[in-house]
């Protein structure tokens, strides 16, 4: 099997690793750094304008692994939910627009005032089954990412690979799961999940769990710094048949958000041939 | 079926929910405010001393719902599982003395310098097997805790309710759970695997997850103030034929434990009695 983990050419930089740049800044250091694969927020495709995002990355010849983030598809009324479905109905377009690889779902947690993370549940199956016919016919892929729960609350009721995998199982094709190496990697289920979505993993990340963590939101670490199985996941990810990038995706307002955004690539580049 | 939501004679009081009191005041204040029940640290059991505490605890004729904590059992070397082997025999001997009706497990993360989470998980179960003759011996039943998948690393490698029951189902006798609210409201499979412990259900601790929680460790909730469905929690463990105490257990450094202990009391008596 090729040795996914030297080859540069399968590495991709998620536009928050370095949140300082613009899109203009991402697709620029990358190119200079020999990545060739980039996974923007929509925040900063829409600053630098959608088609224009299209040309750069088009002219710089970057993949686009994933567009961040759909989602957020809970709501405490029919009006809130049905504003979440044509926001992402536009994420589907601007996914299509940069020939995003999917569309990533952070799929939502508790609608303000409720208790009920069943409700909430249901809500997102019946937002993804009714976002998924649009999805099909942009031929963007929606990627459903479970989100450590420590996020069910605000972020996310999707919690384990395992929902995520059920998900997919109603929902048919077009639908997949973005598999988070910080969101799973607790997960005494993981390799069984993993083997079981199979094809239908559409992005891997990768960064680390610190210990301490300071901060539930802010807090990531570096690939290597922390306590994350690296190698053995990716052979979870690879063995269920996972030939894609493995896209480094770091939340650090302390640390890695404050350093020079080309010192932080030559770090990943580093720690992705060494420890990823 | 006898309502057990008002009924304070099933309330209990963990004595991280009032921090800054001693064993003494402890008793002496759940006394005063017709609390009937406590889960003592063994911190203040230690300061006190045993015969002392249990002396103490038996002349203001209170029920002890268990004795917090054992567990820790993970170390890289066997002489560290050794000696967590030791201490946790000691807390065995502890709560015996103290008539507790439990040994709260809080199993251990993982040793330091692992990643091996796996290699983690398998030393727990070893060290339950270990432990477990002396705790029958005893009478002490040993409450496995699952912890939330965010204290993974550090403090717990049981994250959910599953996998204690499994670890129960190996043990055998003189094994069951601690079900707390805060570790296992996220978990898709909660009431299926609240049905699946029934009388192995050892304890069942309260408190509430804060939307935003701005700590992982020392940030929790009074009952009410969060986000957690504790009426539904309840009716699980009850329809699983729980009927014993609600512990109130809430580590919260920035708010609860900088109030008048008695205040606090008289605060989580009312919220018992509204919303648990």
């Amino acid at each position: 099997m090729r040795d996914l983990s030297h080859d540069r050419s399968l590495l991709s930089i998620n536009s928050m690793t370095v949140k300082p740049w613009s899109l203009e800044q991402l697709v620029e250091g990358c190119t200079r750094a020999g990545i060739s694969a980039i996974s923007p927020w929509r925040d900063i495709v829409q600053a630098c304008g959608v088609e224009r995002a299209a040309r750069l990355i088009r002219d710089h010849n970057l993949t686009v692994t994933g567009l961040c983030r759909g989602g957020m598809f809970t709501a405490s009324d029919a009006a809130g939910r049905r504003a979440a479905l044509d926001d992402n109905r536009r994420a589907v377009d601007e996914a299509g627009a940069i020939d995003a690889r999917c569309l990533i779902l952070v799929v939502g947690g508790l609608p303000k005032g409720s208790r009920d993370i069943g409700d909430a549940r249901k809500q997102v199956r019946d937002a993804l089954a009714e976002l998924l016919p649009h999805a099909r016919q942009a031929g963007v892929p929606l990627a459903i990412e479970p989100l450590h729960p420590m996020f069910a609350a605000d972020r996310a009721c999707v919690n384990t690979l395992a929902q995520a995998n059920d998900l997919c199982d109603e929902l048919g094709a077009g639908a997949g799961v973005a598999v988070d190496v910080y969101h799973v990697w607790w997960d005494p289920e993981l390799k069984r999940e993993i083997a079981r979505a199979g094809r239908n993993i559409l992005a891997y990340h990768v960064n680390d769990w610190l210990v301490p963590t300071t901060d539930l939101l802010l807090d990531r670490g570096m690939m290597g710094d922390g306590v994350i199985d690296l190698r053995a996941i990716r052979a979870m990810v690879e063995a269920a048949g996972y030939r894609g990038h493995c896209e480094v995706e770091i939340l650090s307002a302390g640390n890695w958000w404050k350093r020079d955004p080309d010192e932080v690539l030559r770090i990943c580049l580093e720690r992705h041939q060494r420890v990823v």
